[in-house]
């Protein structure tokens, strides 16, 4: 078993991580993190637990502790605001510690793989050799933008993509939105998201496409949607689109990993989906749900929803741990 | 005094109408027709009144008639469903009665002007001469974009527009949308409203713009947004929009009638407007809100925000009924 | 295998049945049956589906028939609405077939057991030697405070009960309540709610306890929560309270039930519990959660949360269902 | 003139003071006063305003000042959260300023009237002579309840009130809620709230009822709703008690102030009312609504809905400063 230490323990990423690494077969976690207000406390006592299972035994009375090296493990899940994640997750790489991360400061980062695993689970190559180091997962947005444009991108060349997002609570973390804001509402801001949605994605996809990106915030607890207008090289038809997306299979490597699902694209033909409640617990919300596939003009569009808190940070973060571990690169 | 019969007077335009015709000063309602489930019981009763404001007295009592002629009345004003208004406007213009609808099924005819006031209000000329005829407003949605975009379409000459909608419940009517399909919930379906927009909006703006809308209904009572990407002739600075934006006035003709709003469009510079719960009530209503007005690549950015039962639709009606009036068409 | 129909089943119960039923130990599902409008479609296409998991795929495809005998099955579980329970179900007594029901007009019949198993399994004895039958479950508000108080009527001898109660909006069903009716607000009526209640709660507990309940419909999809002030012959102490909720046991033999949760009762010691969002699935949403147990002057006060549609309706029919297995009453 | 300052100027209450007090007839704000992270901003960059109507044009460039004496005006309205409230109200007391407050840390002291001016107007005769003194409203649930309580403690005698509220958004201040603590789910705490609404009451009412009170944040934006079972001397008829609500009416003096509604209690007979979203705002959210008038068993029951940042909060405090200057208590 590889010990794992989460960092931002505390935090709505971070209890997603406790939640889904309950049973792991490969991952144990042996230390909890979190900043100075709750350090000192056993977690039950510092952590407004929000899941709706209930907290893991072995995690109730372990006690919470600083974000920062040494900390009792063999890697580190960082779920840290980007703000902590920036100072601490450098330290745990000095330290010879690998963090896997879901915080945004490093992605861009030249030497910092940032893996989606059925995307481009290669991309992790670039950290063989190295003790400490940093992968990262994307934003919460692009995460499952990501798994839908790639086949669609291999096989027909995505040029232009425009997207609105309707995006859930969860996304800002605790408290984050206030009732008010956002009751009867819809906010029309999230700071700094529609910059790093495009550079993210073309990193990823390792493509250059042309991006715009409209963000909202509406009355939904988890699960985020997007309306995508999509130009590719040459128009493909809605039958090729829907091919595309239905025959895309992780790599068996990928495939093989215990969060990976079933189906990473599960495609919906329904004229109302995917709708949040309904989808975006799909593959135990590491499934990405594509819908309202069309051409319209010289535009093809699409909807993408995908579960904000699981295939977009805390299970992606998983999701990568488990291919560095396939590929011997942690433990 | 005119004397206004309302179609569909138990629906949500229906009392938005009510309403908003308490205290007119050209308009005096002489009479309420709804659904045969409605018809011989007095108003208060077959109405189950959902404004936030009281019933005004001269409607409790009055009783529920027949949507079809005779009726007491001069001009008829309607909030029909689709499928009465197709049967009902057409018998009234039969009878010699002008009927200023709401409804869909006549927007695209040939002979029905479809006028936004201080878009197109020359349309109206169509009518001279005939005595039942019927103008129409357009779908809620449509009706705040019109406005939005006429200034920009007249200075910059718009070719294409992409929109993404986020609409509000009161749009679907009542008992309209499910609390179980929106509670926690996007429902990513309107049916029939990705076609209408396009196709009203360039008639309104004498365009041919090409169009893609998709539409989303979210918890929202009223104020349906739409984030737009706008492509002109010659892509213009934010500055140069939002001049053409705040210089936009109504004529003098429109400005003059009894629920023009003072300001037909309203620019907002913060980074988190227009919002629903904030913004609908702009100008009674009746103004439609603009924000977060960008470039970003070769696309104009933007949002719209409008209150629709009032901009689109009931105060949409009056509005075009007082134009009516002003020109001597009607009365 | 008891081979088991469900009547009822495109609605929000039926489908709960639907979904608690896939994999059952000893129930298999033969007939899905619902009102004219669904019969003859396959059932996945007569049936808005909107659990948040998959359909099962023994479902998919299986024809609605109509709801009454003859039917391909041992048993029949309904979730009819009361209009059409009333015909149907006597029609399948009559029959000679079993029905376990989740409906409300045969609750108070007297020769119709009404039962939660934790609480009254005896009253199952009565069917004992007859064919046809019907025993019912509860009121989805009843079912759980029917647990809470079950201990304390033992121990302290309820005398009277005030509630005040949160519903959520799966209770209504679908389409059910509609999204503007409770969108920024509350719902203070729901019709013949809290007659029910009182009438219920006394014939499962075999008890003449004064009631007064005051119902509300809010905005939350799944949990029903409940406020309330009891009077007992001897006024015990919050720990004894607490002490005879905790240490409450359902029998070896309904405990050892397929659907039994391991607690029937959880109790939080939290000042802010229960929630609807957090509780609601505790014992995979079989278990009620009581919390907020205080005494005030003359008044035990708490507060009773259960899952409405699970242990207050298919899930509570369900469990009857085995409870009448294990006892050779069906089967 | 009288010139007023506002303390806690930014707040939801606040915000409310500077809305209602917008083309006041007696009263002209002179001062705004906030906590130091908005102090010597402009008011419209220090505040994030969350009022529906467009901010009036003499607060936008007013700059906020500290909440302490010495202020340019004449007396205080504050809506100060209760930490500061128990400093800075005092020492306007001391400087010799008349502080009419919606905060709770001085509500039961002694020498300051607690006042709802329809209930207990000469209550304020307690300040006559004094140059610096506190009046204050109650608690923003205790206030409607208060005004529903008072012509039935007259008339039937209250001996014992039990209530249920279902609060509003609002009522927390802004960021206050966080939307995932309500969304889809009820909060069935509110710190310290059901411990001051009977103390509140009995002194407001020279009472000396038995009270138990249960406090539910539900997801409303505006309007507290309370279900009360009252006991009293002798049980009234349904119909007595409506003659009772139905016949109240403040004295001649108070409903002559400015901010007083023509009808202080609205009682409403259908089944389904009051709801927040359709009753808040009756009498410009000063009026209180109360239905579901019943007896039940020894119980009389009913609902009382009330605009909690109005009749609740800042309406309350402009109400009291009214009645002061009608005395001639100030100015």
């Amino acid at each position: 078993m590889i010990r794992v230490g989460i960092l931002g323990a505390t935090g709505m990423v971070g209890q997603q991580l406790v939640r889904l690494l309950e049973g792991h077969p490969w991952f144990r976690v042996t230390a909890l993190a979190a900043s100075e207000r709750s350090q000192g406390r056993p977690y039950a006592e510092a952590c407004g637990w929000r899941m709706t299972t209930a907290m893991p035994a072995w995690a109730v009375a372990m006690p919470v502790v600083p974000p920062a090296p040494p900390l009792d493990c063999d890697i580190v899940l960082s779920g840290l605001p980007a703000d902590s994640a920036r100072v601490a997750e450098p330290a745990f790489v000095a330290a010879g510690v690998p963090v896997i991360t879901n915080s945004s400061p490093h992605r861009m980062d030249q030497d910092v793989p940032l893996v989606v695993p059925e995307v481009n689970a290669d991309a992790v190559s670039a950290v063989k050799g190295r003790r400490g180091f940093i992968v990262a997962n994307p934003n919460c947005t692009a995460a499952g933008i990501a798994v839908a444009l790639a086949p669609l991108h291999v096989a027909f060349g995505v040029e232009e993509v425009l997207a609105a997002t309707m995006q859930a609570l969860s996304g800002a973390g605790f408290p984050g939105v206030a009732s008010l804001d956002v009751t009867d509402n819809v906010l029309p801001y999230i700071a700094g998201e529609e910059e790093k949605i495009p550079r993210e994605l073309n990193k990823i996809l390792g493509a250059s496409m042309t991006m715009s990106v409209q963000c909202h915030r509406v009355s939904v607890r988890d699960g985020h949607l997007a309306a995508l207008w999509i130009k590719c090289a040459q128009q493909p038809s809605v039958g090729a689109v829907k091919d595309a997306l239905r025959s895309f299979r992780a790599s068996a490597e990928v495939a093989a990993l215990p969060s990976a699902p079933a189906e990473s694209i599960v495609v919906r033909d329904e004229p109302d989906r995917p709708q949040p409640v309904l989808d975006r617990d799909a593959g135990n919300g590491m499934a990405v749900t594509v819908g309202r596939i069309m051409t319209d003009g010289a535009w093809l569009r699409l909807l993408v929803l995908s579960h904000n808190t699981v295939r977009g940070a805390a299970g992606a973060a998983i999701l990568n741990a488990e291919l560095l571990k396939a590929r011997g690169l942690i433990g």
